[in-house]
């Protein structure tokens, strides 16, 4: 809590030179300050400082006599919180503070009996209610309306608080205040706000104005304007008038308020009051220009005279900011930077995919993790080769499968969304689905899902049928039933200015993670700087190429291997040359196959008979091969560069093909230079193996084809013990990238595959703060990286740094790795805005630092 | 290589004071300036540098007449290697360079021409193979012998090498000592003393020494004798003489040598040269008491004169060494100190198990690696079930399986031996067996097993079936078929007394890793200082409380799992009860409940029909319960502490019964502390939580007695990020325990179970120096370990900090955690005492290195 000084006054008038921030006074007072310095129509206001309410909270009053000299003469009140941020919330505002029998009388004569009595009703109830704490259910009971309802309401007053209504202003006014500041204190409240991003002595100002009826003969009542449109951000008065009421408040309890502007649909504000309604035009335009924001003006009209109660920033969807921001800039209003900053990275997700209307109805049948957003509508199907059929056909499709594996990759291309019952954030489904910006939810293990019966029974019993219609919404984890109303992804010309602007601040290079030529492509749309992690081993699982791969691995001796091998090394050269083609050379990062062989086997009989017959080798032969190159923990198995070193014929013909594909690419084009980067490292002589046997492989195609290139090898530091030895490693490669997905499982000893079935408990306890799968564990997996990035940096001051993997498009990870230095971050192709975004704020951030 | 300081003379003559040290002219050099101090009767000898050899090996001949000038009258003399270390080898010795025609006539005088041909005729023969490096095939093929043969061999050698035999005895040796120069700089031999640990530029000192002819009238001969027996190094006289021969080569030549003390069963040197024998015996005993050393001596009679040649340490068994060093110190030659530095720790595993007879004959019919040491002969079973029916019947029986899984351990406790076809180092069968002092080769990938035909295939397709008898040597990692010759086990007087000082002398407590009470038995046996890791695991395979575990596991409501529990409760009293009871008072640490839990459920169909039954669910039920249960990647999956918090019912009985157990043998004895550790632990929150947990059940259990008990909290470090967070984790417990076996599988990313696929191909391309599983790596492991135990000891000054898991025994470890500071190792019981040796021998070197 923010010390209470004694010699500051308890209470400060709201004039243009007086004492109030928003870290003493809450931004509420300091807003209307504002409004105050641009000398806008705001009733006489007065502010009670954090400290102020602190003590009122506990007990010590001050003189109110002090506070209420400032409205003489006396006039009616209304409280409002101000708490330093406005998320954090507050007490709702009191009005109408000082309404007693003998205001009642004075009001009576202004406003007309009836008038007056409501006024006085309506005070007593939120008095006894949310003041008094009396029984609720008492007041909100009382039926009558006028002079009927408030003799009614002062009764029920009277019998229940066992005392008269307190007609004293003084102690209407203190009770309120002890009220309204005992709230902030509350557990719950607190609780709140804390959610919210309060630190824990959050303090709570409060405001206190002097009443705008917004009733009287004229015309007189109370609104809110604004000049855009909250959901496009586009031009365009908007609001609500309300004749004969007071307050927001009055406005958000479902009356029927008036237009603004002239419309045909009826009455308008401009026509009751054309000048009151020209006034709050300028009074906006004058707030957006010199508050440098859109605001949100709360007025009040008595008898034609506008007062502004409040303003706040509007409220607005993730595309109207972007719009908004933009058109400031566009104005003059603000700077370019001030613009990047106001946008949340995270929610522009919003604008790149297709979203249910929020207005749409929604017929939940399954809850699951949120694994890839956006939505889509498709037919149910249960393989990935009835996907295939179906995009065929020409039929939207959703994957449905308890998990997915690589081989159902070709299936996710070929469906518009992906469902499984199992896995979390970083299962395949939901990694491969953000690769794609598939929608995607994975785990929902409410359902059951029966792919021999092809049907999906949903938490409520209901039974789904292959080809029967549902709605994958990735952005909240819902599955819908049917086929709601959707908005499309907005990616308008304010959001291709805002990234421009983007690049010109971001000190940190965005790169993609492209399997595909398809992501590649996503990737250039994206204006990444190239691809940062291109996994190999998918391409491995084209029907075709799968049986090649099998017969490799079966075959003893390497020359079987590698006379299989060769069968594949023309299509991925050819997968190589398009990928450079795409990226007009532009670096490509080339990722050596990874995966343990035993994923390209079969493992159910079926399988296991085809295979023996593709082979003309016995099934029993088969199934013991096949049996005993299962792993325990094949994350932890004969994969990446151990199988390099183990069966090199892989590696080989792997870069065989990246080079006769360099040789190609180039010839065509930009001269390509072509990244190859060696996986699961854990000792430095791994990389001095592989390395030697790719210059061989080198030496061979240039000498083969009489042309030279150029080529830059790299390693994934991927395992704690790589990130020790980084400085050995970094000493004989020219780059680093840190596969903080694995790191991040052997730091923590956890299987992404398998954490889901713990980590919700895990997160809810505050075991860990964060799943460390979707959040960069800074502590833990942070301390590894830093270690790893300093020790090569010290040993080879050229080696290039990155980290790919599921966090590099954090704006957590992006602030990380520019605080270390890294170089680039590498993340899935529908992430690169986010992380553009997220790296200009990191390096606006640094430049105010440092200025 | 040595800097050649051309002040010093090139050749040196041996005499008291001569400047010789074995690292300027190797060890044979200095070994015999020792004997000539002892004023034993020492042929003539100089000494050559290693800096001169390695000239002469460069092609600059010193001036060898000066080395010639200390042999007058001209003598024929021996040339012999003499390294640094005797076991970084050498080329061979050559004798009586110098014999030329003008020799051989005198000779001839002395002792017959018959005799001088024959000497001159092998010398011939030797300096053309090895000097001259002519074809050997034609010098070995000269049947002739005497002066025929000479005149055969001076013949081939003219036609061999073009030129006349050298008759220059200057010529001779220039050309013997530079081939000897240039054997040692060879690739082969450097490779080879390499391989014995010598540094790259280990040097070639060359000892050139009068030969004692061991041929004449009178009696003469060579050989070697020894005063204690090898094998059980008892006081013993061994050796071997050879009347009419020369050196220690004629009786390594299979030639029939004469007993040294008299026999019944021949005659004996003792019979033909009493005088020159007991001569002999008391050179013997002064080398012995003044080398400090079981010495074998080389010598040569001429008639009836002794010489002594040279002395070498005996070689010996690792029983017989135990023996010396403890008679050496008896008899007041060295301390105890010495003696525990003169034996190897890992060769104590010798002596604590059973070995085949080294002179059986091996029928090997496979190999694998050599898992847990000791030899065992029983007949084949082929599950768990027929190994107890065996062992219940007394009858022997050697477990076979693919791979042994939790479920079998009981089976293994009932078998001798254990074979598997799968795993490496730290698989399960590995661990368990070494946990049990059971003989085990585990990954014999030459052999197929089915167990469904209860048959074996041998790798040369011969077929053993169920109940063939077999023996396995877990020592050396070979299967043999049938009963060979085996050794007991010999844990004599001299082996505990050896403990018993090492004992005195280590600094740093070893604790045994013990899961049963047979397990604690053999640690108190061994002396442990304690239980430093008791897995609770297996106590839950009992077929009786299996059944209760899989209800548990099926139960969906906490007061369910507690009632299956429940009934587990009195169980796990008796179990820990038990073991408290063994350990007297000493410190018991028990590891709480670590494995995933779908390891007690069945997966073939049997398994999951007879699960169904007893639980009284359908079949497809219980299938699909088991399936959801499966993990990608267990080791990284939910266990250790995940379990303890999401499934907390298990932890609450296995602590409620450790505390009932403490009370009930603590009424009975010595006061008993159990340890409580938290497996798996990756976030400090985690800690708390349990923590609180059992607290909460401690307080419950007073309540419930009315007595107070204490009990220590602590935490097994096995999780790169507990290493980084040891800090938070050690400031609320009292102890923590690195797992090594788990934190080295995360570090390097690597599963045990899946690494013995790769990893001899791995250590033989040097990829990773050692197997990272058997001796712990410093460099990267290690740095975790050192950041663990620094920031935990900062944070908790009393912290109780140890090592537990396979590296826990190993002097490698012990060393590390010595230097570090840890209180204790812990490891398999029959580790201990090479674990105890091993910190002895610590503490001596440190205690060396700073007095």
């Amino acid at each position: 809590m923010q010390k209470f000084n004694p010699d500051e006054p308890f209470v400060t008038l709201v004039t243009p030179t007086a004492p109030i921030q928003p870290s003493t006074h809450g931004g509420r007072a300091k807003c209307l300050q504002r409004l105050v310095r641009l000398d806008l129509p705001v009733p006489r206001t007065v502010a009670l400082s954090f400290g102020t309410v602190h003590d009122i909270a506990n007990g010590e009053m001050p003189d109110l006599d002090q506070l209420l000299s400032q409205f003489q003469p006396v006039a009616l009140l209304c409280v409002r919180p101000s708490s330093q941020d406005p998320d954090w919330g507050g007490p709702g505002a009191i009005l109408n503070v000082g309404m007693n029998d003998a205001s009642f009388v004075e009001l009576s004569d202004k406003l007309g009996a009836e008038a007056a009595a409501s006024i006085y009703q309506r005070f007593v109830q939120t008095y006894a209610i949310h003041v008094a704490r009396l029984d609720p259910d008492v007041f909100e009971e009382i039926d009558a309306q006028g002079q009927q309802g408030l003799s009614d309401a002062l009764m029920a007053y009277e019998e229940e608080a066992e005392e008269p209504f307190p007609q004293s202003p003084a102690v209407q006014l203190a009770e309120v205040l002890r009220s309204m500041a005992r709230a902030w204190e509350g557990t719950s409240a607190r609780l709140l706000r804390q959610a919210k991003g309060a630190p824990v002595d959050a303090g709570l100002g409060l405001v206190v104005q002097e009443m705008a009826l917004g009733l009287g003969h004229g015309e007189c009542g109370s609104g809110v304007l604004q000049l855009v449109n909250s959901d496009t951000g586009l031009p365009q008065i908007t609001g609500r008038y309300l004749s004969q009421s007071q307050g927001r408040e009055a406005l958000a309890a479902g009356a029927k308020s008036l237009f603004l502007e002239q419309d045909d649909r009826g009455p308008s504000l401009q026509d009751l009051a054309p000048q009151a309604f020209e006034e709050l035009k300028e009074h906006a335009a004058l707030m957006r220009r010199r508050l440098r924001a859109e605001m949100q003006i709360e007025f009040t009209i008595e008898n034609g005279r506008v007062h502004i109660l409040d303003g706040v920033r509007v409220d607005r969807s993730a595309r109207g900011n972007v719009r908004i921001v933009v058109r400031l800039v566009e104005d003059g209003i603000i700077t370019r930077q001030e613009a990047l900053m106001r946008v949340e990275p995270r929610a522009l997700v919003e604008l790149l995919h297709r979203q249910v209307d929020p207005d749409a109805v929604r017929d939940v049948i399954a809850n699951g993790i949120a694994a890839s957003p956006g939505a889509a509508t498709g037919r149910i199907v249960f393989s990935a080769a009835d996907a295939q059929a179906s995009a065929a056909r020409g039929e939207p499709c959703i994957l449905v499968r308890r998990e997915t594996s690589p081989e159902d990759v070709r299936g996710m291309h070929a469906s518009v969304a992906v469902l499984t019952e199992r896995g979390g954030m970083t299962s395949h489904a939901a990694v491969i689905g953000r690769g794609l910006g598939l929608p995607s939810v994975v785990g929902a293990a409410c359902i059951r899902i029966h792919p021999k019966r092809a049907q999906i029974i949903a938490r409520d019993g209901r039974v789904f049928q292959e080809g029967d219609i549902i709605t994958v919404d990735g952005t909240n984890g819902e599955v819908l039933s049917g086929a709601p109303e959707m908005l499309e992804a907005r990616l308008d010309d304010s959001f291709q200015t805002l990234m421009d602007w983007a690049d010109a601040e971001g000190e940190i290079d965005i790169r993609a993670n492209a399997d595909t030529p398809a992501d590649a492509a996503i990737a250039r749309g994206f204006n990444a700087h190239g691809i940062g992690l291109c996994r190999t081993e998918h391409m491995f699982f084209d029907p075709g190429r799968l049986t090649v791969m099998q017969e490799m691995i079966f075959a003893d001796a390497p020359e079987d291997r590698r006379a299989a091998l060769d069968q594949l090394l023309p299509m991925q050269i050819a997968d190589f040359t398009e990928l450079f083609r795409i990226m007009h050379g532009q670096p490509v990062c080339i990722r050596l196959f990874d995966p343990p062989l035993h994923e390209f086997l079969p493992s159910d009989r079926a399988g296991l008979r085809d295979l023996a017959e593709a082979l003309d080798l016995p099934v029993s032969d088969v199934t013991r091969r096949v049996q005993s190159m299962e792993e325990h923990n094949p994350m932890l198995g004969l994969r990446g560069v151990r199988l390099g070193l183990t069966v090199p014929e892989i590696y080989e013909m792997q870069v065989r093909a990246i080079f006769e594909a360099t040789l190609t690419a180039s010839k065509e084009g930009d001269p390509v230079v072509p990244e190859i980067m060696i996986p699961l490292v854990s000792a430095p002589r791994e990389v001095e193996i592989v390395r030697t046997r790719i210059d061989a492989v080198a030496a061979a195609v240039r000498n083969e084809h009489g042309r030279d290139f150029d080529y830059r090898l790299g390693v994934m530091v991927e395992t704690p013990r790589a990130c020790l030895m980084a400085d050995k490693i970094a000493s004989s490669v020219d780059f680093l990238s840190f596969g903080t997905n694995d790191l991040t499982q052997m730091t923590y000893g956890l299987s992404r595959d398998d954490a889901g079935r713990f980590m919700s408990a895990y997160v809810n306890q505050s075991v860990y703060k964060e799943d460390p799968f979707h959040i960069l564990d800074v502590d833990g997996v942070g301390e590894l990286l830093t270690v790893g990035f300093e020790r090569a940096r010290a040993a080879n001051p050229d080696v290039v740094m990155s980290i790919c993997g599921e966090h590099g498009g954090n704006p957590e990870s992006i602030a990380f790795c520019r605080g270390l230095g890294f170089n680039y971050v590498s993340c899935s192709p529908f992430r690169v805005p986010v992380a553009r975004l997220a790296a200009a704020q990191e390096a606006i951030r640094l430049k105010i630092a440092t200025s």
